[in-house]
């Protein structure tokens, strides 16, 4: 249990106050947290509530989005991502999830599309590190590629992780994004010390109308877990397991059910 | 043109006899066709009126669907499968496509499933080749893992095809399910001559609420379809490109008019 983290992305519409309370009733040591929600209690606030409540921040989520083909848009988004590499700083975390952004409009340049996320992170690795974050590049399922996030599997995060240190640049493995992979246990191995988060949930179908809530609560779906979890283990990760699910059934459930639901799942697929 | 192949399923509710005259008079040396409108028409009386029109037939779709823990069920899927490959031989052509199943209900077993894929194949493989047919593994976009085919990337359908003689067992380079991949051309490289089909639509957004049916046509989308064409060919593949659309508006417009269309659009995109 010393490893778990609910990210409050999965309990969505529940206040900030009530889902530090309940990590720390339940004796956890971490919370994942989110931008947004944050900003909105205050980042120093927010820094301070979860200090005070006994909790680690597993992550922060979420910057990236380098991809466009306007300078000015380009260099917009890294000012907003060295906010959000402040933001982790204070809030205390060393893990910065990044999302790397989809095709630019009109264009189907995929490897130009890579190459403005690797010219992100080269732009940003150095200042992240002063802080002591660690960007974590996030591969999103591949059919998310061309709307929201150009690197699509593991493999592809780490192609561009490689070009920067490890004290620098490191990788997510959700397990809903990076199931499907056969070649995703020989990537994990790969990754070894650059894994900075495993995060699970689970693959339901149908997916719903809006994509981006397929997520099912873990024991649900497809995904083996707990396999996962054990190679992410091997490859040298120790560090906390994120459960982050995007499904609007479970953000209008009350928080408390949920929270309680994502733990016994938890114990019953993952660990 | 003359690589050029309008798959039937692109002009689903067109007669068979209308689609072949369309082919033929477009002075088109290919038809990739299915199996169910065929054998609905006869597969013998098929083989002759496209003989007569004098095309030749890229590929047949579709079989396999491998993945059962019943072991009566797997056993009926194989016979079903030689029947495929008995109707390739009798339509003449040296291509069947075949999708792998998804994962057997209740179950997580990836490596199982895959291995069920396998199994299928070695009993398959020379009993097609003595029919003058090759058995082409398609790897489906990996949104179709659970529910519908285990094999997700070009490189787990070419570790499935490297079992088996190349003279028995190649892939399907499907754009649509590939395209987002960051080894894809790597991959597209190590199968050189495994490949027995290139297959071309487009990949838009948002997908449809029935995602079998999110395919686009060529230039509406994504998808760099000619490099992906460039790189089958410089792998050594010089065979049928064939159009394969399932998109419920393209169905319900008249097929000549979607037959007109295809052929320009992949003379624009693709070659």
């Amino acid at each position: 249990m010393n490893r778990y983290s609910l990210n409050q992305a999965t309990t969505k519409y529940w206040p900030l106050e009530d889902v530090v309370a309940a990590s720390a009733t339940a004796g956890l040591e971490w919370i994942g947290l989110w931008r947004e929600p944050i900003q909105e209690y205050g980042v120093d606030q927010a820094a301070k509530l979860v200090a005070d409540a006994g909790l680690k921040v597993s992550s922060l989520c979420r910057s990236g989005f380098f991809t466009s083909t306007d300078p000015a848009e380009r260099q917009a988004k890294i000012e907003d991502n060295r906010r959000a590499i402040d933001e982790a700083a204070t809030i205390g975390t060393s893990v910065l999830v990044l999302v790397s952004g989809g095709l630019p409009a009109g264009s189907r340049d995929l490897d130009g599309a890579r190459g403005m996320v690797r010219d992100g992170l080269a732009e940003l690795a150095p200042y992240a590190e002063e802080r002591g974050v660690k960007l974590a590049v996030e591969a999103l399922h591949p059919m998310f590629c061309s709307d929201r996030c150009v690197v699509s599997s593991l493999g592809g995060a780490l192609d561009l992780a490689e070009q920067f240190p490890a004290s620098q640049v490191g990788v997510v493995v959700d397990a809903y994004h990076l199931w499907w992979d056969a070649d995703v246990y020989r990537q994990i191995e790969r990754a070894g010390e650059r894994i900075l988060s495993y995060q699970v949930s689970d693959w339901v179908v149908p997916l719903p109308e809006d994509t981006l809530l397929g997520r099912g609560m873990m024991g649900d779906g497809s995904i083996e877990l707990r396999r996962l979890r054990e190679a992410c283990d091997a490859a040298g990760y120790d560090g906390p397991i994120e459960v982050e699910i995007f499904n609007q059934q479970l953000w209008d459930a009350p928080g408390q059910q949920v929270f309680d639901l994502a733990l016994a799942r938890y114990e019953e697929h993952v660990i």
